[in-house]
């Protein structure tokens, strides 16, 4: 039977998933039809960006499953028109960039490098670097993406403390969970990356009891989502030098306002969501691969948990 | 038999050194006598520092072995007055601290990081990254320091060509060697990274013409000698756009002198020979079971090969 797939996302990306999305569900040995509009009735699977137009998918009737375009899927989890299953967006391309940026800016921050890109009294001052074996790093939220960059650090040397909600075991890593294992694993980290889903329970949680219980001059990277961070207690731990460093990749308003107090702030480093972006190959394999399943009557990947929220 | 282990090297050296030397000797089961000054005719051993007063071996008749406490050994290969075995420093530690150092700079080319850490109008300007898979890095020199970096490299994703002066065969690695793959390999690299030793044939290998060479806008990483860079090359290349990056961390002169026009270059980023050093346990290690070996009538680690110069 013919899967009616409808892509509900901007023009733009239609452009640049149409071909993609065609070559994946061929490899996939799908038969099916791929649209950018259908009527509501006759679609199976939307292919989903949660900016698209749809809101309301009470008018599909037969919808079996929603397959977002990306990781983040906060704005959908709401909607309570959505009865059927939905499934993140979990591309290996996505993971990859992922780990080199995580990789490559906790190796900046490691090595100090700010000091010697910006040296303009061109000054020779060697100094003594820590080996990563001595410069524990945490990694808030262990889940596809928190996890690859976790594991990424360890193999470089450095010693890896995770944190999620539920428990992990991962051979590299020390793993903890829950509020108990919160304060442990901020205590620990000189480098503290996020990677945590936006969620509820993340809110703010990296407010101004938590950046007390890190060890003075923390370096907080933040590849995650920007409403983990309470901006304002960041900025305060900043200026007492609780907080070293600060570098940013995402935030509550994006673009970044121009009068936003990180854009001019000496120990802030902003990058304009740039650390990883979903590959329209890779990420076209991840949907194929779910609509084959859905088609052959077998269970979808990367289902989100709505209560949890991700 | 007691071991008479001298110790040339500056008096700070030995204040670093003493204590974790002894430490390895007794964890080797060696019977040793180490002191920083000794009657020449009553030493088994050298620990040596190329610029201690230690110039003329003469009269060191019973020396067995002159152990490097560096990696570089270019100002002793041509000692005429050296006659017994002379052995590199290979230092788990020192390897360590190249690794992070080469992985964390080649990162922060590859990932444009400079654009964001200085970024004085403040401006959001996403671009999209290039996947590690799609930048390839050639490293010249293949040694202990090279194959270690570009193992770390590939194993993050980056295609890796590695340039020897012999062949070499390494799974993940494309090995080119000698002068007919020195061409293939610099104009192959969107990212070259240098750590080649000092020898007669490598002073100026990166000359105009091997410049010339590389893809346009090259990166230019070098970690290794300063001696294998003309100066005055790089900067033509530099200042064409033939080369749109060098980061340096050695130099023909060091420190370099303030007029060195490589300071004020937009397009250079010097460091000051800090990419890696001895680390003093790692480093016994390495001596004390050459002296092992000495005393047990085994063959020493690392020898150097005094007619290749390394």
């Amino acid at each position: 039977m013919t899967a009616n797939i409808l892509f509900a996302a901007h023009a733009k990306r239609w452009a640049e998933y149409q071909q993609p999305l065609i070559n994946a569900l061929n490899a996939a040995g799908v038969d099916f039809d791929l649209r950018s509009e259908f009527s509501p009735d006759q679609v199976d699977y939307i292919v989903y960006a949660p900016n698209s137009e749809v809101q309301d998918f009470t008018p599909y009737t037969r919808l079996k499953a929603v397959l977002n375009l990306w990781a983040g899927v906060e704005t959908i989890t709401g909607n309570a028109t959505l009865k059927v299953p939905l499934a993140r967006m979990v591309d290996h391309g996505l993971k990859q960039g992922m780990v080199e940026w995580v990789t490559g800016h906790v190796l900046r921050h490691h090595l100090g490098m700010d000091a010697h890109i910006v040296n303009p009294d061109h000054r020779w001052k060697p100094t003594t670097q820590a080996l990563a074996h001595d410069r524990p790093v945490t990694m808030l939220g262990m889940g596809e993406l928190g996890r690859a960059c976790a594991l990424s650090l360890a193999s470089i040397g450095f010693p890896v403390t995770g944190w999620s909600r539920t428990p992990r075991d991962i051979d590299t890593i020390t793993c903890l969970h829950g509020d108990g294992g919160l304060q442990t694993a901020l205590s620990r980290g000189e480098i503290i990356v996020l990677l945590l889903p936006d969620t509820p329970a993340t809110t703010h949680l990296l407010n101004a009891k938590a950046i007390a219980a890190m060890p003075r001059g923390v370096v907080i990277i933040n590849p995650g989502r920007g409403p983990l961070i309470d901006d304002d207690a960041l900025l305060d731990g900043l200026n007492t030098g609780q907080v070293g460093h600060a570098t940013l990749d995402v935030f509550e308003v994006e673009p970044l306002p121009e009068e936003h107090p990180f854009w001019a702030h000496p120990n802030v480093t902003v990058t304009p969501h740039i650390a990883s972006e979903t590959c329209a190959d890779t990420a076209s394999q991840t949907i194929a691969e779910n609509v084959r399943r859905g088609q052959a009557g077998e269970g979808f990947l990367h289902l989100v948990n709505r209560d949890l929220g991700y």
